[in-house]
């Protein structure tokens, strides 16, 4: 069992090495550019939980880029000055704020079907349908971000995070053969870690939950996410020493 | 045989009662609004191929109604104020005029995901991933044409227009289910029919090949492209009557 940051590594190889579509032109430059310096949360996700669940770490790597690609194409479109205008992005400026905004558009809509044609790359559709869910889902979660001022938050987040994380796992499953029958644990899993990274997102943001259940009371439901998601795994009969690596580091994440 | 006003109308009432995400929420009134009253070029096109193919109508629909998503996704974002700057369409305000900026970019994603979800509702993933591919194309089309100053026209316009109608042909196929092997022909058709669209675009607009070649050349150059057309239907062994009346209709049109 590779360990997470091994697991980031190979994704890191895999992403640098992704070829685009010639068609694409120079577009491709802006693709990259956004595509440099994430966490991977992700895609490390899917590699774990496809080699706890007897698949290859070789064979999930397209799994795991189709998810940064869709992770990628929603910052950069959530970037914009019409949404959440951020000018800057991981320290050095944002898609459009380096592109401008009429190439951060179509980056954002080139890495979306980018991240869905690599998850069309298997035999079977299934990968590529659970990421088309989930990317609707997020868009539902970041229209409801943008016009809701009464929003429920809880409904936010697990569209806009929460849905993303989920597929992550299913998307390793589906990577690793796991038949449908089999998968109920793994997704009550799934939803713990959304949770759990949502919430400490917000801690770090000060925002979201933080701003309803004051830091304390999100220190709090970030540990009951944690132990839920660490009883989630311990009911797999499959050694997932890496994914409560993965829970812990999540939880005491400062970046 | 249905004739193409029989199929669009078919089309119009499929596209009608299409249930979208619910996590959409209110994003689907301005997903609704830029469905509405298009020519249905696309869609109708992969109907009638489906239907010459051996295939039925019904099996096509959701293949036909994925094409008409798409395209309208990529009108959606062309008319973007960082893009086309096109506050109307189709004689009303633009999806960005009418709902804002930020639902437009939202909108857009979500036809397009919406897209290839139909598209991936059949059992093969094959719809799925030609419609993937052709978005990819369509994508550096447009991109040449916001960036590109001394741009190859014929490699703007097979990219713009002509990848999504290539995917028309070949999804209508696929959905009657012809074999690949089957294909060449259908293709070898479809390539003529979206140079053919393009031209008679351009001479409406008075730009494009209309502007390189002049009105003349023009007309001239869709004359060639709806004989060679023709003949590619010539030479298929099935009825293709249909698909004939789609090639005068488009090369006569006047909107």
């Amino acid at each position: 069992m590779l360990a997470p940051d091994a697991l980031r590594a190979l994704l890191e190889e895999h992403l640098a090495g992704l070829s685009f579509r010639p068609e694409l032109h120079g577009q491709e430059a802006s693709m990259r550019y956004a595509l440099t310096g994430g966490k991977r949360v992700r895609g490390v996700i899917c590699l774990a939980v496809a080699e706890a669940a007897g698949g290859s770490v070789d064979e999930a790597l397209s799994a795991a880029a189709a998810l940064e690609l869709v992770h990628a194409f929603s910052l950069v479109h959530d970037d914009l000055p019409a949404l959440d205008n951020d000018a800057e992005r991981r320290g050095r400026p944002s898609v459009w704020a380096e592109f401008g905004e009429a190439a951060a558009v179509l980056a954002g809509d080139a890495l979306l079907a980018e991240g869905l044609r690599q998850a069309l790359s298997y035999p079977t559709a299934a990968l590529g349908r659970e990421l088309v869910e989930a990317t609707l889902g997020m868009i539902g979660g970041q229209y409801l971000d943008i016009t809701g001022s009464d929003v429920d938050l809880a409904e936010l987040h697990r569209l806009k995070t929460g849905r993303l994380f989920a597929a992550s796992v299913g998307l390793g499953l589906w990577a690793a053969g796991v038949a449908e029958s089999e998968q109920a644990s793994w997704r009550a899993f799934a939803e713990e870690l959304g949770l759990l990274f949502q919430v400490v997102d917000d801690v770090l943001d000060g925002d979201g939950y933080a701003a309803r259940l004051g830091v304390d009371g999100a220190q709090a439901l970030v540990a009951e996410a944690a132990t839920r998601a660490r009883a989630r795994l311990h009911a797999l009969d499959v050694d997932t020493a890496v994914l409560a690596t993965i829970i812990n580091d999540l939880a005491v994440r400062t970046a």
